[in-house]
This record gives C-alpha cells, sequence and structure tokens, in this order.
C-alpha cells in the first residue's frame, strides 16, 4: 500500500468533514443553542488540524491502484464516523462513546438504525448534524472530495469505483470530476425540490430541511419520535414516499432525462425491474392489508406505498406500524429488504441490478445445461455483461452471506429472539434502519449489548460500501509498503 | 430429449420399486397384518406391470446426454414418491393422497419431516416401508439400477452426476458399475453394523432395523412418536449419534479406509472440516447450556452431540427439545442446517466441500484485489479446482437463494410465524426434517396448507437432488425432441 497517497488523501477527508461540521454549528447559532457551540467547536478544530497537517502536502508519489482506492474509502469512513460522533459524546446527547459511535454510522451509512430512545427536545443543531450525515452519506464523501478537489482521473476511478454501489461505476461525461459534479447537483436539486415539497405542508423550514436531507441518502432518520407518522399528514406521507422511490433510482438516469434521452432511461432494464418489484408490492400488500384487517382504501394504499418505498429504498422511515401486518406481507418487506434499490443511487442492498443478473445467469446456465455447445451470454441492457463482472457479483453473493451468517452467530450471543437478531443484521447490513420484533417499527437499537452495536457498526459500513473496501482491511497483505 | 431412451429408464426404476416393496409385504406377513397386504400388493401389481411395459424393451437409441441424465433422475424420483405413497393411502394410515405424497417425498429425500401426529401403533409392514424410503432414497435409487442393471459407462456416468450430491461425481474404480457395487455394499455393511449395535440396547429387532435404516439413509422418520428419545436409553442415543455422524462422510473414504490408504483419508480437506464443524458445534452448545440451564454434563454432552451430529448429516431425529435451547445454540443449529454433510455422504444441504470452496474463493478473490496481476486458483486437497467446476458451484449459490426465497414467500401465505416459515422451507430444502416453533423438535408439519405441502415437497426434491435435476424440468427446450 502507498501509505503516503492514502494518508494524504483520508487528511484531506477529515478536513472537509470539518468544513462540514461548521453548518450545525451555524444552525446551532441561529437558534442560539449556546450550550452546544463548544461540541461542535471541538471536533472542527481537531479534524481542521488533522487536514493541515496530513492533508495538505502532496506526496512525490500519488500513484493509487485498487487496493488503495478501497482501503481509503474504508479507513475514511470508519475515521469520519470516529470523529463525526464527537459533538453525540460532548454535548451529552449520546454520552456513551460507542452509541454515539453506532448512530453516527448509522447515520454516514444512510442506515438510519437509532439507539436514541427520546428525540423529540433535543437541541436542533446537533439533530440537524444527525440528519446532515445521511445526506454527505448518501452520495459519498470520496465522491464529494473529487468534486471539490478534483484529482487525477486515474485515481479518480479507483476512488469511484471503490464507493459508489452497483456492480460497475461508470462515467456518464469524459471527465471523472466533471461526472461527479454533475452527480452532486442533481442531488442538491432534487434534495431543494422536497423541501419546497414539504414547506407547503406547514410542518416548517427545520423539519422539511431535515426529512429532506435523510430522504435524499436514503437515510431514515427522523426528528420526531414517531418517525414521519408524527406528523400526522398524508400529503407529507406522499410527499415523502415519493421522494424515497426517486433516490431509489440510478442518478444517471435523471441526467439522461435532463440529455432528454427518453430511450435510454425508459428503456433500462434496471428502471423497469424496480418500478415492477415496487408496483407488484405494493398491490400485493394492499390486496393483503383489504383482506385481513378492517381498513379503507386510501389508508392502505398509503401505509403499502410508504412502507415499500421506505423499505426498497432502504430509507427506513416509519408510518404504520408493519409489526402487525400479516406474515405475507412481513416477508415481501424483509425480502425488500435484500434487494435494495437500482446501482448508483443512494440507496443500499443488494441492489436491482445484481438481482437482475443472478437471475438471468442461473436461466442461462439451466439452459447451458440442455445444450451444453451453445455459447451464451447474460445480458443487461442488450449489451454482454463482461465476466469479470459476473465473476464479481458472484464473489459478492458469497461474501455477503457469510458476512450475515456470521454477523447473524456474534449477535445471537446476546439472546434476543431468532427474528430480532436476524432482522438486525440484515436491516444494518443493507442499510435499512429498522428490522423486525425489538429492533422493529416502533423500536429501537438501544438495548443491544456492546458486541452486537461493534458487529451491528461493522455491517453498516459493509453494507453501504459495498463490502470490499470493509473485507480489504482484514487482508494482512494489504498492510504491507508496496 | 431422447423420449424413448428416458421411458425405458423410468419403466426400469419403476419396476424396482415395485420389486422393493415385496420387503415391506414381507414384513407384514410376518407379523400377520393380513388387512394391510392388499395396500402393498395392489401398488406392486401396477409397478411391476408399468415396469414390464415400458422398462423391457432396449430402445434402438440409448444416447443419453447430461439433460437426459437430469430429467431422468428428476422424473424418476417424482414417479417414485407418486406410486411409493399409494400403501399408506391404500390402507388408510395415511387417507389423504397428498399428505401421503408429502409423506413419502420426505421419506425417499431422506428428510423424515413428518404429517403424522401419532405414529405408535399404526401397522408394523407399513410403518418398515416408511423407514425403508429413507434406506432406498440415501444411496438413490438411480445408483441402485445401475448396480443391478450394468448400463454403459457413458450413461451411468451422466445418471450418477446427476443424482450423487456433491459439487462433483467420481470413480473409485475404472468402471462405474463397480464403483456404485461397492458403495452399496459398504451402504449395507455399516446399516447392518449399526443394527448389531442397536441389539445389544435390548429394544428389540424391529426396532433396531428401521432405526438403522433411517439413520443410514440419514433421513430421521422414527416409528416412535417421541423420535429416538423415545427409546429412554443413553446407550441407543450415543450409537445413533456415532452412526449420524459416520453416514455424513463421504462413503467413498471408507473404501480408502479399506483399501489401506489411510493417508488419503485423515489429510481429505472435506473430512477434517467436517469433524472440525461437528466438533467445535458441540463445544460450543455444550457450554452454553452449561451456563445457561442446570445439567450435568454428561447430559448436556449427549444432548449437544446428538442434536449436532443429527442436524449436519442432516437426519433429523431428535432426543433433546431443542426449542429450549437458547438463542445462540439455535442460531448454530439453523446453521448446521444450511452446512450440511459431506459430499458423497447419503445426507443433504450445500455440502461441507462446497462451503470450503466458497470460503476459499472468498479469501482468493480479496487477496486478488491486492494484486490484481498474481494468478491464483483455489485449491481442495492440494489440486486446483476446476473453473467449469467453481462456476458450477456459484451458481448453485444462486439458485438455491432463489428457491429459498420463492418457497417462503409462497408458504408465508398460510400465515404461520416468521420462524416457522423461514424454518419449515430450510429443513424440508436441506432435507433435515424438523424446523423449530411449529415445525420444531416436538411438532409435526400436518397442520400446514395444501400450497405449503406441494412447495416443501418440491424443495425436499430439489434439496436431495441438488436443485439442477428438479429445475431443469421447468426449462421448455428441455422437452423438445433432439
Amino acid at each position: 500500500m502507498n501509505y503516503r497517497a492514502v494518508i494524504n488523501i483520508l487528511g484531506k477527508i477529515m478536513f472537509l468533514e470539518g468544513a462540514l461540521m461548521t453548518l450545525p454549528l451555524i444552525v446551532a447559532i441561529i437558534y442560539g443553542e449556546t450550550s452546544t457551540y463548544i461540541s461542535f467547536v471541538i471536533p472542527i478544530c481537531i479534524l481542521l488540524s488533522i487536514g493541515l497537517i496530513f492533508g495538505l502536502k502532496k506526496p512525490k508519489n500519488n500513484m493509487l491502484l485498487a487496493r488503495e482506492g478501497l482501503a481509503i474509502c474504508g479507513l475514511a469512513w470508519i475515521f469520519m464516523s470516529l470523529f463525526g460522533c464527537l459533538p453525540f459524546v460532548i454535548s451529552g446527547m449520546i454520552p456513551n462513546y460507542l452509541d454515539a459511535f453506532f448512530e453516527t454510522v448509522s447515520g454516514f451509512t444512510t442506515t438510519g438504525s437509532t439507539i436514541m430512545t427520546k428525540i423529540e427536545g433535543n437541541p436542533l443543531g446537533l439533530l440537524f448534524w444527525r440528519s446532515f450525515t445521511h445526506w454527505i452519506g448518501g452520495m459519498g464523501v470520496l465522491t464529494f472530495l473529487m468534486a471539490v478537489v478534483p484529482q487525477g482521473d486515474g485515481q479518480s476511478m479507483h476512488l469511484m469505483r471503490a464507493e459508489v454501489p452497483g456492480p460497475k461505476a461508470g462515467k456518464i461525461v469524459s471527465k471523472m470530476t466533471d461526472t461527479v459534479r454533475i452527480l452532486y447537483v442533481l442531488y442538491f436539486v432534487l434534495t431543494v425540490a422536497e423541501i419546497v415539497f414539504l414547506m407547503f405542508s406547514g410542518i416548517g423550514f427545520y423539519n422539511s430541511v431535515v426529512t429532506a436531507l435523510a430522504t435524499a441518502g436514503t437515510g431514515g432518520f427522523s426528528v420526531k419520535d414517531a418517525s414521519i407518522a408524527g406528523y400526522n399528514s398524508p400529503y407529507v406521507e406522499y410527499v415523502v414516499a415519493s421522494f424515497m422511490m426517486l433516490f431509489g433510482v440510478n442518478f444517471n438516469l435523471y441526467f439522461f432525462l435532463i440529455m432528454r434521452k427518453f430511450g435510454t432511461v425508459f428503456k433500462d432494464e434496471e428502471f423497469r425491474t424496480y418500478i415492477c418489484i415496487v408496483a407488484s408490492s405494493v398491490g400485493l400488500i394492499v390486496i393483503n392489508l383489504l383482506t385481513t384487517s378492517q381498513v379503507a382504501f386510501e389508508k392502505a394504499f398509503r401505509d403499502s406505498f410508504f412502507t415499500v418505498t421506505s423499505i426498497i429504498s432502504t430509507t427506513g422511515f416509519v408510518t404504520a406500524d408493519f409489526e402487525q401486518w400479516s406474515i405475507f406481507a412481513k416477508i415481501i418487506l424483509v425480502l425488500l429488504m435484500f434487494v435494495g434499490s437500482m446501482a448508483g443511487s443512494t440507496g443500499g442492498g443488494i441492489k436491482v441490478s445484481r438481482i437482475i443478473i443472478y437471475f438471468k445467469q442461473m436461466i442461462n446456465d439451466l439452459r447451458q445445461m440442455i445444450r451444453p455447445r451453445q455459447v451464451m451470454s447474460v445480458r443487461l441492457n442488450k449489451k454482454s455483461v463482461d465476466n469479470s463482472i459476473l465473476k464479481g457479483i458472484n464473489t459478492y453473493l458469497v461474501i455477503y452471506v457469510f458476512i450475515i451468517i456470521t454477523s447473524v452467530l456474534l449477535v445471537s450471543i446476546e439472546g434476543e429472539s431468532l427474528v430480532t437478531t436476524f432482522t438486525s443484521v440484515v436491516a444494518c447490513f443493507n442499510n435499512i434502519g429498522p428490522g423486525m420484533e425489538d429492533v422493529g417499527a416502533t423500536a429501537n437499537f438501544a438495548h443491544m449489548s456492546v458486541l452486537s452495536k461493534i458487529v451491528l457498526s461493522f455491517d453498516m459500513l459493509a453494507g453501504r460500501l459495498e463490502i470490499f473496501p470493509m473485507m480489504i482491511l482484514f487482508i494482512p497483505s494489504l498492510w504491507k509498503r508496496h
């Protein structure tokens, strides 16, 4: 590993985090929360100092290969969380460091699993920082760094590949820096659009902003104890549900939409499948709700639409207590937890495109058994999928299963129920937020043991970074000087 | 598909089943159960007639390719079960045809999930047939056919590959027919050994035989309502547990043992891993039982040893009610359900060798990211694993997950709890027998809906035949004449 280059970029990231932390400080100043100033000022000073010490001097050899890209990505997110939780600890809002770390990891990874039992009444600046971590994590910090401080195109590619979700990271315009800038502009515009829509509901500017930040990152932290249900507004629920669905879409498609390449968008196989999955899941759950309980159609549709988009986009906002739904509906939700959103979106999970490839590969391999000599290839959007990508997504599945198994085993030591144990891992690893039973829609993660919180923090990071940047840190040969 | 050749072999299989069914008839005659004679005589006549009509005339073109091998395998097992359940229906022991079909599939596939709520008191001839299906299914019917009616070596290979569990079916001696004969002799000898050991316990000849048949096939049907716990004998429990472990071992290793190739056996990676998994699981559960409950060491060890070998060998005999164990112990059991036994044994599950390959592949791929140019290969027993086998086991995992998901979704419609729904599928698909909660150690599958029973029957067959022979039946191009 090229240590100097890695440390240099990590330094820049820390500087960036310090800079971003001034925003919640400003919020605190606006609301006159004087007692919380210090809890932002100390970490800001630490982060900026680290940034100036390590990030300023350009190393002679700044060559980055895939391994450095992955290592930077994994380490950056760990350090971001280690420092990002300081405001919560210093202010005493979350006095326990591990709890604050868990909460911050949950924020940056856009998971939204919380250890807080009481959210309303806390300082608005700190709650803003909590929601803002979702927004930062949604599009990615390395991506943000590339947008503000342009890196060489070769370097950027490795950093981008390590951080952007999906089996394959592509440029939409010829230069990487331009690509990430366009993505960030789209991200910003969509977020502002949601704020505007929410403002019409009368829930106020602050609530609109924090809700939009958490939606945009597909995070799920809310400033209300009852999540989005706390606003008691069907209008808010529809707006948030619609935007959750939109933020689960590959951002490249929005760019093509602006470029008026409508065909590319509406013929995109992943997009079509995503829409089909959402529509059929909503449909099945509506039918199920109408037949199993006394509920009006509008309410059934709204609850179903909100919950489905919340889970598939891996946001994790809650309106209906789906704990009370039938097993059939719950199984659909658990399956959606695994599916996740589209590649290149801010959401988590396995990603729709991988699911499509797994499915096509399966059909292909079965056909191949009948006609062993015929040459067949897996095709996505009429292009044949590269063998290296196929191998990559197969490895992905193996490691994915391996992490779930190991995590479930470790979390089971604390002795929660089978469903709680299993869904806590699934919800964290896929960056959803709430699981079921004791970590369900109306519960939280406060009661989990120290070991479980560490394991679940790892799972959230591994889930957001699509496994490899975290797993590679465990391979000893990474740490050799090359 | 070469229809004539396929029908010819299916005919032979039906004849064989008819012949095998005379054995329970003899048992019924010995015990003077006159009223049940007819329930064996009718199906025997039907099966022998079908066999004589379709199995006698050798087709001109008897060429079999991989696709025919798989199709024969899938169809043979379905037909065997469709006819094999007739004695239960005609005698009225299981009056409902679907229930009897489920029970027979569970028998042949060596699953051991039962829909019978009361077992003791039923005619001994019928209960013998129920246990005997395990023994037939354990080593496989196509394998048996090859042992009695030698086929061409090329044909045999395709049939063998389709039926024998594990990523790769190998010959141990140069001729296929000799290989299967040796395997069947070993199988027979080990079964007799268990009968002899059980005879010393004083549970009687009949009980010893049916218990040994069910152990040998790693099935799990018992003639006692309380399974092996019904014998109230620690000696029986130790004997059965030891033999469950032995029948989970690749039979090729016993051949090598007889050939005095001790090195090959004890250096076998899959064997070592299997032993390690058993030992560590037993150890962890013993510690867990001793710390969480007031139980003597011998009892804790016996329960743990019995349950672990019962689950990993996918037999499914029960002594302790593991429903009462801690979540940690239960999670270990659920994981063992997936692991399963060794390739080339009579057990089910994913198989230890596949797990080893998945793990090594994972480590390799992570290392490859750090040194992209280095050539690495997955090695098992010091031999590099073929790329086609790697591809095969990756596809296997994808289809495996796909079947579990689809089955869980379908079974969830009937509205059992999450744990019941999930473990019923896992226990059937991996050919274990009991799941947890409402299909747990002391429960059964009688209460499941018609849809669930059909889905679970499919899962049992797909699990025993390692997916492909069942899945290929759904691909339309198989059914074209070639």
